[in-house]
């Protein structure tokens, strides 16, 4: 495999708290929303979006760097759950 | 329209700060990876990820809603984009 020609891939990260885990911000911002007539709204919970731009030989290193970072500084892996999507920019 | 007869909803919003609005927050995470040695990373841009279920006639009113609580209480039109993904859930 060539390192040196690389690649650019764009992923889009979505962070989320587990399931099992509460979320305080997403309990009041469902208490704003009804306050402000959307009671019609059961439920929100509030991830963190990330947009991470990187140059990699192919997708499969790609993916495995990505998923280096989320576990090592993007994501708290025992709160968190993650998940990407990659496409290749120019 | 028979208002007594709603579906449930499930959206996921993308809220992103607009391209030309300065991220501190994306440029530190950014110069945290590179300090870790992911050297290939070009750029970070951090937004945020809600997860929102409502009850709603149909899918254009849940929409009109949607784009109601982002442009009120979600999102920050002036320097935010926003998206949403939407699917009926059970």
């Amino acid at each position: 495999m060539d390192q040196l020609v690389t690649q650019l891939y764009r992923a889009k990260i979505f962070i989320t708290l587990r399931p099992s885990v509460l979320d305080p911000a997403g309990t009041a911002v469902q208490s704003g929303l009804q306050h402000m007539g959307y009671d019609n709204v059961s439920q929100v919970r509030i991830g963190k979006y990330v947009e991470v731009t990187l140059a990699a030989a192919d997708e499969a290193a790609a993916r495995q760097q990505l998923d280096q970072m989320c576990d090592q500084l993007l994501a708290n892996p025992v709160i968190e759950n993650y998940r990407f999507e990659m496409e290749l920019t120019l």
